[in-house]
């Protein structure tokens, strides 16, 4: 170590978040976080829903700190801790001639690291924040300690943070191997396709309201492992052989076999949800609804044109299978779940600008002069039921960022700016 | 036959409607209505949901005929022609020399005959009416034509009408056994326990209030059969287990593992119609409220007070192990569902009314007057979200009603009075 401690050693990651279209519920083992299946997920664009986390790492600090969207939290907490000791066995030796720091291999045991996280999104709205985190935190932690892992070995240490988080080491469509071994070593994502090979796709998040409090996914699905009749039938049985057809499905960009996949496994999760005692409900009627709307239009078109998947809340994830589909659903929801009357139409719908203006809207006056959609005879309206709208679509993997003014600490004292 | 053509022979019945607690979702035999798993139901307290229906033989009548609360309907459908075929191939001799009526067996095939029907509850709620509709109709006819069959094979033909109906003919706890037959003989219904065995239950149905206009249960089930990749692996290997614990708990009145099974077996019926495609939602938010005030209760009183079960629909049936358990219950019922401002209290609460008297409820003002349940943080309240409630209890099986006054076709001339 430079015999100067007044050194800091910073680097900031940006990781996005991931929906799975072949749904992760139910762990074989609680502390490894080992699945009971393999799960498939689309990496969603970074420039609409990401975590940035700046590590720094000095010889001043004299602890482990970290800062979430602003607040300090602590990390005594294991999903943290077997973070940061996995990372921290696989740390090598880094040198920085230009600042003056050289840091040897057995040095990391005693350095002290911070690190602060910002979602670009609401933590709350239910848009799967901790699998973003702990992918940033483990990515930015092993780029920090030099470790020459490949991102599929980095995945196996973000899983222990949050089982998801693996999925989001990649861009494109991932793949979480459940892996055999019972230290977890082979449980890992890999990537199926980058965000290039099936670039049509266009993706819509409708944030619900919701006045429920939701079960957390880590409890949930425990209860289901251990009171669902049905969890293991679909561990064992039914996802396998659907974890094949969706590789085929992404592969082929088959848009049909894709959706039916996507809309039956989501669906399916949330029959497991209902079976486990007490039941579980994260779908609710608007969910209900948005799912009966891209229903019907699928039947009216007959081809789909867009898949639903709901993770452990009320919140649609809807993919269109191009930009044409895209504005057809985005002016159905907005004809359905116009927003209430104090909103302004730009907070309303984020992400994607381009998408409502290709959709002809520019005011609320639009939105308001929207027409029923011809396939339901509906045409009550549910106002202020659906909180907002993000535009986004399939997207990369991680990346540094090397421009310091985007740093989370600061390069002088590793303390938030 | 008599040689004067003029008299008619009228017979009137009453029969009970019924809710499965161990449920029938799946036929394996559209037409004769064959079901892929047993199920066990309870008969509903007559006096306060049934279904009267009084049906006439007349030489005079020149094509069978039916009225439903007093609107004529078809018989043409499928479901009416097989019971009424399968009821006129039973019919024996008749004598009533007190009317001068003598009926030859032959001559029934060329008799005509007319039904009235009527519920005392509203056939729009959900609550089965079909059920104790088809038991009634196939009960009377039997009645009428002098079958000789017992009840459990009246059922064998009831159940070609409407499946759940052939549990209509006991009251108590009835068992549907599936049966094995390819021609349906076996799959009939047996009384498990009369109504006296075990007369501490009481039961509540909220009747809930729905914009969604619903999946029959008839396509519902079809939809499942031919989609749900869970449905066969309950149907086979939960329900058979199910069933005869559910058989034990009865026989042994054991209140805990009933309310288990009870709850567990509805949510996974459910569950098989979200797992369906495309997915199939009968419960909606107010069900979802109701089964979270159940769970929270039964939960803090650390054995289970109630159990509850929904059918092909919104609304709850509650079951109250004893009758104190029913009144704290509906308290917290109406606690969190008051009436809109513009109901009256009698209209509210319907059925057995001494339930509300014990719960010291007279007035609206009583209502507005309740306290939040402990167990529950949230004090918000659902106004107008269950349009009423039924108290009612076990019940017995079909009955003939002596008394002509209550019969719905005139003696004369067998038509509606």
């Amino acid at each position: 170590m430079a015999a100067d401690s007044s050194w800091v050693r910073i680097v900031t990651a940006q990781t996005p978040t991931n929906i799975a279209v072949i749904k992760y519920w139910g762990k074989r083992d609680e502390t490894l976080i080992l699945p009971v299946n393999d799960s498939i997920s689309i990496t969603l664009d970074p420039s609409h829903l990401c975590t940035t986390t700046t590590v720094a790492v000095s010889p001043s600090f004299d602890q482990d700190r970290m800062w979430l969207n602003g607040k300090e939290i602590s990390l005594s907490g294991g999903r943290y801790q077997n973070c940061l000791r996995e990372i921290r066995a696989r740390a090598c030796e880094v040198e920085d001639k230009e600042k003056g720091i050289k840091i040897a291999k057995k040095d990391w045991e005693k350095l002290h690291v911070h690190a602060a996280s910002y979602n670009n999104f609401p933590t709350a709205a239910g848009l799967a924040s901790s699998a973003a985190g702990f992918a940033c935190l483990v990515f930015a932690l092993a780029k920090l300690m030099n470790a020459k892992e490949s991102n599929s070995e980095l995945s196996a240490i973000a899983r222990q943070g949050s089982g998801s988080a693996c999925r989001s080491l990649f861009g494109g469509f991932v793949k979480w191997v459940m892996g055999k071994a019972e230290n977890g070593s082979d449980s890992l994502a890999v990537q199926l396709v980058d965000d290039k090979h099936w670039d049509d796709l266009v993706i819509i998040i409708a944030v619900v309201s919701s006045r429920q409090k939701e079960t957390s996914s880590t409890s949930g699905m425990r209860e289901s492992v251990e009171t669902s009749l049905l969890l293991h039938h679909r561990a064992k049985e039914i996802v396998p052989k659907r974890i094949m057809q969706m590789e085929e499905a992404i592969k082929d960009r088959n848009f049909e076999s894709f959706s039916q996949l996507t809309c039956a496994d989501s669906n399916q999760f949330h029959a497991v949800c209902l079976d486990t005692c007490p039941p579980i409900f994260y779908m609710n009627d608007t969910s209900h609804r948005i799912i009966s709307l891209v229903e019907k239009w699928n039947r009216a078109e007959g081809t789909p044109q867009v898949a639903y998947t709901f993770d452990a809340g009320p919140n649609a994830v809807l993919i269109a299978r191009n930009r044409k589909a895209a504005t057809q659903l985005l002016k159905k929801l907005l004809f359905y779940f116009p927003p209430n009357s104090d909103a302004d139409l730009d907070s309303f719908v984020l992400g994607d600008k381009s998408l409502i203006k290709d959709a002809g809207i520019e005011t609320m006056k639009d939105v308001e002069a929207l027409q029923p959609p011809p396939e339901i005879n509906n045409t009550q309206t549910f106002r202020g039921d659906v909180s907002y709208f993000i535009c986004t679509r399939p997207g990369r993997g991680p990346v540094l960022l090397s421009d310091e003014s985007q740093a989370l600490l600061s390069p002088e004292n590793g303390l938030p700016k």
